[in-house]
């Protein structure tokens, strides 16, 4: 058996290879064989030349990510690409959950996960600073997780008054989750909490839009976009949406 | 009057040059002026030569930032950096606050915020995959937030089952805080739930502990810590800190 080689997660970042870290591009440079999501591949073309690609639909990732494992196994450093930071909602879990379950002598060594620029604060950072204060991530996709504790989620979320910012917030199949999410949060937050959608952050086709609780869910949302509700506190001024870091700060003017 | 210049908040990512994207590391290449705290000032040092540094000490952010405004209204192309990503707990707020306080005429040009590698995503990568699933971020400093708004936020996350993630779990003068939010998630989690401690993630003095919610205040913790804790789900394996990223799953496998 040939010697066992390494295999990291590496999170790619929003999108522009302007925002990767050099950790992220080195891993990738350094890697015989790169596993990732088509979109996500298609983002690092340039970095591809001669190495072997595993490319597949979202639909195989689990298979996708087996095959990069025995990769590694095999002798062959390998890499997986995650979008954002491989370590939310991304590939880190699934590759050393398949490591793990492995014998001791067939496994690969993992070479743990290289942390990128998460969706969440590039989002932030086109919105202006939603996240000044403490908030929640939750995503809206039911399909590993039960409806009924995401919504328990976004009520909790509401009731501690965190700022919430929403992962998978619609597809194609899944149209009413967020009008479900905003109803819940209407019971705890004023019609006019600013809320945030920010699509394709950092890409060429970014686009950004501010709105309110009340209407948000009227805006273009695909699965692409991040949403964030404000807290209590967030205002928009001049087009920028802002969370002041103290409560009571807001009148203080600072 | 000279002609305005720009100012940009620049997330360094969380200490090491190698983990800072190339769109922060040209942010700060190209100023004039870099403000910041001084131990972040510090972690890029190598990038300063002919620069004028404002740095001061963590007390006077806010005249810090506004020194910053005002090089840049003069004409001086400037960046406030701050650790992390700068849209997290970070100067982008204030900045922002600081440059709508002024008159129009008086005004920075705001170059927005450059996205970076945040703590809580450098803690994750070192401690394996905790994050899969949705996550809430505290801050236990209550220099700006009332103590109760914050206990609240630890018992709403903890009825959510959501993973938690805790900024600023310690400091010297603040050392009970976290015993409090211990007690708050044992009133919905088991005590086997595990924890995992990250102090200067990505810096050269990086250290990890995972611990359990029963015990992990024995370890220490400090400024520089970021404490993750689990959700019901999470579990260890081999040194690693998992949260499956479907419910059920664990059982599973998968």
């Amino acid at each position: 058996m040939a010697e066992k080689a390494k295999i990291t997660v590496v999170g790619i970042g929003p999108g522009s290879l302007f925002d990767m870290t050099p950790r992220a591009r080195e891993a990738i440079e350094h890697a015989e064989v790169v596993a990732g999501y088509t979109t996500y591949i298609r983002l690092i073309e340039p970095l591809l030349a001669g190495k072997e690609v595993i490319g597949t639909g979202m639909m195989q990732e689990i298979d996708r990510c087996r095959m990069a494992v025995e990769h590694a196994a095999a002798g062959k450093e390998t890499v997986v690409v995650s979008s954002g930071d491989a370590g939310v909602y991304g590939m880190t879990g699934l590759v050393l959950e398949l490591i793990l379950q492995r014998e001791k002598a067939e496994r690969p060594i993992f070479g743990g996960t290289v942390a990128g620029v998460s969706a969440v604060n590039a989002a932030a950072s086109v919105l202006g600073a939603p996240l000044m204060h403490d908030f929640a991530v939750i995503s809206l996709s039911d399909l590993l997780t039960p409806w009924d504790l995401i919504k328990r989620r976004a009520e909790m979320a509401a009731a501690g008054d965190f700022v919430v910012a929403l992962y998978n917030p619609k597809s194609k199949k899944r149209v009413h989750h967020i009008e479900e999410i905003r109803e819940i949060m209407l019971k705890y937050r004023s019609p006019e909490t600013p809320v945030g959608i920010v699509t394709a952050a950092s890409r060429v086709e970014e686009h950004k839009v501010i709105s309110t609780l009340a209407d948000f869910t009227k805006e273009e949302i695909n699965m692409f976009s991040l949403v964030i509700i404000g807290n209590s506190q967030t205002y928009v001024k001049e087009g920028w949406m802002l969370t002041p870091r103290g409560y009571g700060r807001k009148e203080a003017g600072l």
